[in-house]
């Protein structure tokens, strides 16, 4: 039995940081997949970056033509402000068309290429923004159709897509990457940071279900705060 | 009523040029897509340009990072010879891995930032290659997937994946696009085309089925072949 291989998404954030450290426990030799879609967070990617080289994981950017992802409030052109200390119903203006199923596509073109046997993601529904393609049912139906269109999947060795993150709150994260030895000042999470130290703005959604996660888990919070 | 909009994956073959005379017969005003993704046939991106231009629709290619899509024959670096007058059994070589389901998830990206109604893609399943990602069952799964992926599936409008050649022989598709006006000349469908203007090998499978097609539906064949 060779090594099990992964393809995991590696954003740069607390989530998916976390995410690595799960399928390096679990064995897997990890091949981290990040994106360049012209978010205006720039930093993730050198964060995303310093997290694989720790974790002796290969990585590479995929560069997304900016286009195709017009209209949201992320994007570093066309989008809106990002919103701060607002509680939001339905989807967010932050909300990305399609992001994660792009994201996935190319988890698995890159897991069938390299004939790896799984794709992490750090999708999450319980501390989540309410996005469409982060819940349950989404993750499920990416997997029937994955193995639908993969010659893994109609030889019966299907590439698994794996989201261990799905059911657990924030503070279970922290905690659980906590145990897995992650160092989370290295991830940034902050939808809109601040400066050239890329400071973490303290007030858009994503600071504060990190702050909150932190406060709840009971463990320090590095992450370095403009406010 | 707003006009109806949807996005079309145009490569610049014979199928996805029907596929747009087909969206515009319907009254879809059309944006079409295309890919750069190292493909050997680099005249079929031209090809596209032209046939999208000559329909009134606008055009975009999205360059996809090279690497995702190591290891096929259909690829400039990596992949081994295209192979000529051999008849194939189960996925053959040119298998690209999850190429329509990234394809797919551009356009769905597309057609959410756009506000469109539908994504038309060319695949189809008679005289097709053997492909997993060209059957209606992924179709299908990918449809569903889409609607829990994206804002609109979520509200209720979801965006239509349409494959109208889905279960057309290629004659059938030359019948079709023949009564649209679809002028066959302008399409490239050779694998490995031959020389500075690009004539077709007719020796690979899509010349063949091509070629067939053409005596099939009794229509002359615009064909430039080098043979």
């Amino acid at each position: 039995m060779s090594e099990k291989t992964a393809v995991v998404l590696l954003s740069g954030g607390l989530d998916s940081a976390t995410v690595l450290a799960v399928a390096r426990e679990e064995g897997f030799r990890c091949h981290c997949l990040s994106f360049d879609y012209g978010q205006k967070n720039r930093r993730e990617l050198d964060a995303a970056k310093r997290i694989a080289e720790k974790n002796s994981a290969t990585h590479r950017v995929a560069v997304i033509f900016p286009g195709v992802f017009g209209g949201s409030a992320m994007m570093a052109r066309d989008g809106g402000e990002v919103p701060k200390n607002v509680e939001t119903e339905g989807i967010p203006v932050t909300y990305v068309p399609a992001r994660n199923t792009i994201f996935l596509s190319y988890g698995l073109a890159l897991a069938e290429a390299a004939d790896a046997d799984a794709v992490f993601i750090g999708v999450n529904s319980v501390d989540y923004s309410g996005y469409p393609d982060c819940r349950p049912e989404f993750i499920e139906a990416y997997q029937k159709m994955a193995d639908l269109a993969t010659k893994r999947g109609v030889e019966g060795r299907r590439i698994v897509i794996r989201a261990p993150l799905q059911t657990l709150s924030k503070s279970d994260i922290i905690t659980l990457g906590t145990r897995l030895g992650v160092d989370y000042a290295e991830t940034l999470t902050c939808y809109d940071p601040v400066g050239e130290n890329a400071l973490a703005c303290g007030e858009c959604d994503s600071c504060r279900l990190r702050r909150r996660g932190f406060a709840e888990a009971g463990v320090p919070d590095p992450t370095r705060y403009t406010g």
